[in-house]
Parts: structure tokens; sequence; C-alpha cells
């Protein structure tokens, strides 16, 4: 998917929100696990739910990874799923990847051509010939991390370089890479504070908000400091969507919950004449 | 495995050498994509031709991702059977994961359990809590990228901070994580020359050295400033040896290359008396 067909889904459902399918079979339902994929099928329920509320959906690799063979099963089915009733959504792999040269190929192909995901997360810290290879394809993005949502972002990602924190180094960087116009920054909604900095290294670039809900972050703030003339936010949530019952009504519980947050943005766009 | 065991195996073999696991379909001998599971196939004859003189192995997950479903249940059988037929081997999953707390416990569960590799590669940036709960599981291994071998190391792994380059900081921080025991780190070898300074700040630890061989790094250099009194290094070799040749003796020559590299491995540990 392009950016302008991104775009153009925000302003037509007046949201950015992005729902993100960590599925856990210790969470869903009870009366799903008698089902013969239970993964797949609260995920197909969630997606049905909240998709009229929502422009993306991010599995985390690690939920399906935990599965083995089943989990793999499981997400090639959602992301087929997505691809085949759902095409104007944006598709996010949050994998977190990154090696070096033909191995991010490797892991390129694998999300893009195998999966057939839009995007995918990768981690900077091998540097450009670790993220490139996931630059090379038309209409796919990088979802590079810059300052992350947990209290471990501050070990190394906000440490003082000799000018510098490493964070705006990675995004400054970052933006000399070959077609870093397909790059999207992960910025944790819980360092909102942080936004007017990020803006300045990266003005126009769609960044991945995660922590709004579970892990506190405004959402409010995130628009105030971080919002473009083309919106250039996806705000994820995942905990807070997906389990917000766990009854039989999970589904109706999830896509009011979504339903919630579009409301929010809605007023954000509106607040900043987007809409 | 723990690490006596790993130490016992390294001076029992005089070899601390790794091979690597990158199956690429495309590089396998012809004859094998006959097989029903032409990378299961492949990896069997690598592992036995070439278990004499290694002491790990690494499947790259990237290599089978690429593949899907096929790929993956192609690791999963590898991974068995070296814990089946060969379980004094280190089994290493290449996969350099890392994040939030919650999805790394998924990914440890992953690679740790339902496959049961011995170790995996974790990527640094996201910090303690990405790191940790790798931590958690006992005779089990998390190998942190510090300094790697390719170019985009030089991006931000050697950048300075106030005080120190990145990857310095890493190492020092992760030996205050909990289970810090545990940790192993990822070292390029073409960097030989900075592993002085590293042996500073760990100098105990275990360290996996890629990059020796199609990268260009050199054993004997890695030896002289790396090696401790336990060995502390696992030397790792994959299109080096894999692919040595690709017709129907390439398990032979795969096993030619490595008995070369523990010939050479033989002689540092008789030069350092370890052996």
């Amino acid at each position: 998917m392009n950016i302008a067909a991104l775009i153009a889904q925000i302003k037509k459902k007046q949201s950015f929100l992005c729902v993100g399918l960590d599925t856990d079979l210790d969470k869903i339902p009870k009366h799903l696990l008698r089902e013969e994929d239970p993964i797949f099928a609260f995920n197909k329920a969630i997606i049905d739910a909240t998709q009229a509320y929502c422009v993306a959906y991010k599995p985390n690799i690690a939920f399906y990874e935990a599965y083995g063979l089943e989990g793999w099963k499981a997400l090639e089915k959602t992301i087929g799923y997505l691809n085949t009733k759902y095409p104007e959504q944006f598709t996010i792999a949050d994998a977190k990847r990154g090696d070096i040269g033909n191995t991010s190929t490797r892991y390129a192909k694998a999300f893009f051509e195998t999966l057939n995901f839009d995007s995918i997360t990768i981690a900077p810290y091998m540097g450009k010939d670790s993220v490139e290879p996931f630059l090379e394809f038309e209409d796919k993005h990088a979802i590079l991390l810059a300052l992350t949502s947990n209290k471990g972002a501050f070990d190394f990602q906000t440490k003082r370089l000799k000018n510098e924190e490493l964070y705006k180094e990675v995004l400054a960087t970052a933006t000399t890479y070959k077609n870093a116009e397909r790059l999207m920054f992960v910025v944790g909604a819980t360092k909102a504070n942080y936004l007017t900095d990020i803006r300045k290294i990266v003005p126009n670039s769609f960044l991945l908000v995660p922590g709004v809900g579970a892990q506190g972050g405004s959402l409010k703030e995130v628009c105030t400091y971080g919002m473009t003339d083309n919106v250039g936010l996806l705000v994820n949530s995942s905990r807070g969507i997906i389990y917000a019952e766990n009854g039989n009504d999970f589904a109706q519980a999830a896509a009011a919950k979504a339903k919630a947050l579009q409301t929010e943005m809605k007023a954000e766009l509106k607040r900043a004449n987007l809409v």
C-alpha cells in the first residue's frame, strides 16, 4: 500500500487507529478454544468487529511464533483474511527484525512477499545495510524503532552521544538511507513530550505510536505534538481493545473500545482541520 | 546447556566452531530439491558431516521464515534432530529478537521451550526489560548484539556517547542485568582490534564471533585478543562451510572445511595452553 492510499483511508474513516493482534490463548474467550484454530477464530471476530474504526492491524509476531507451526498457520490465515476481505487495511508485521544485508533480504521476503504484509517493524542497531533491504520493495514500508515505549528505552535510546541522544541520531541517519521515503518510525506514546524534537528531524514521516491505553500514553498529547498536515500518525492499541471482555460478546466489546478511540481521533482530526 | 558443559565440549573436541545453517534453496545441491523436505535433508547431511568438528549449530531464522510454514517445519525438524541425535551440541537460534517485556517472554518461550534451543541472539536497542525475560530460563542463554560484523555497525554501535562508544555502553549496562551470567555477546570477527577493549568490560563472557571466512575476519587475531582461560569463544562460519560445494559430495566438502577450521582452532587452543 502506498502512503497516499493510507492517508486517504485515515481521512475517510476519520481514524488513525491500529489494532494490535497480540493474540494469547490464555487470554481469549474460553469458548473459542473449542474451534479448530482458536487464534484465527479470535482474530477474525476481532477484525470483523473493529475494522470500521481502524485503518491498520498489527499482529505482534512473537505471539504467533510462541505457538510454533500452529501459530505460524494462524498468522498466515490472519494476513490472508485481511488481504482478501479488507484490502484497504494497512498491515504491520510487528517483528522488530534486522540483520546483515542478505539476511535482512530474507526477512523482507518472508514478510512482504510470502505473507504480503504492507510493513514491518525493524530494529536499527545494525545500521544501514540491515535496514535498506527492507526499503527495496515498492509500496512496502519499514517502521524503524526510534524511541520505544518501554522503560528499557532509557538504557540506550536516550543516552546522549557527543551531540545528540542516540534515538535522534537514529532518526537523522535513517533519513539518509536509500529509499528513506518508505521509512516510518516507532515512537512510544508515553514519551509524547519528545515529539516536538522528533518532528524537527522527521517532519513528514508516519509515526507508529504504541503505548496509548494499557501503557498510559495520552492520545491528545500525541496529536498535539506529533500530527502533520497528512496526519502522519498511526496509533496502536492492542490489549486495551482485543481483551476488553472475554465472554461471548468479546468482539462487540472490542468494537466499542475501538469506536471510542476512533471518536477521540475524529475530534483531534477536526481540531487540526484535517477532516 | 550450562556453560560448563559447553566448555567441556570445546576442550574435548578441541574446537570452538559454530556452523551456521543459513540454508537457501537457491544454493543447496540441485538433487536435494527432489526430497520431500529439501531444507531438512540438506541440514541433516551437513550436520552429520560436520558434527565431529564443531560444538555449536546456528540456524539463522530469517532463512526459515522466508519459506513460511515449510521453512518453520524444517526448522523444527532440524532442532529436533540436533536435540535427539547430538544433544552435546550447543544450539543457537540466530533470531536477533527483542521486544517489550511480555512480548520478549513470548519469544523466549518460542525458542527455549517450543523449539528447545540453548540460546538466542538478541538486539539490545530496547534495553533491560527487553533482554531480561530471556535470562529467566535456567541453562539457556541470550546472546546480545554488541559489535556486529557488518558495515552498518558504524552507523550507531561505534558512535561515541559522552564518554564511551555505544557498544561499550551496551556491554557495560548488560552486565548489570538480572541473571547477566547467562548473557553472551555477538562480536564481529572483522573487528578483532576492538577485542582488547571488549575483554576489559566482559573478561569472562562467551563471545559469538561471526565473520570469519566469507566476511574476512582473522581467526588468529580473534584468538589472540579474545580468548579467555575458559576459551570464551564460539566462532561461526556459515556459507564458507555449508556451501563449500554444491554437487553430490557437498556434505564431505563441508566436513573438510569444518575440519580445516577445527585444526586451526586446535593450534590456537594449544598455543594458549588450554588443551
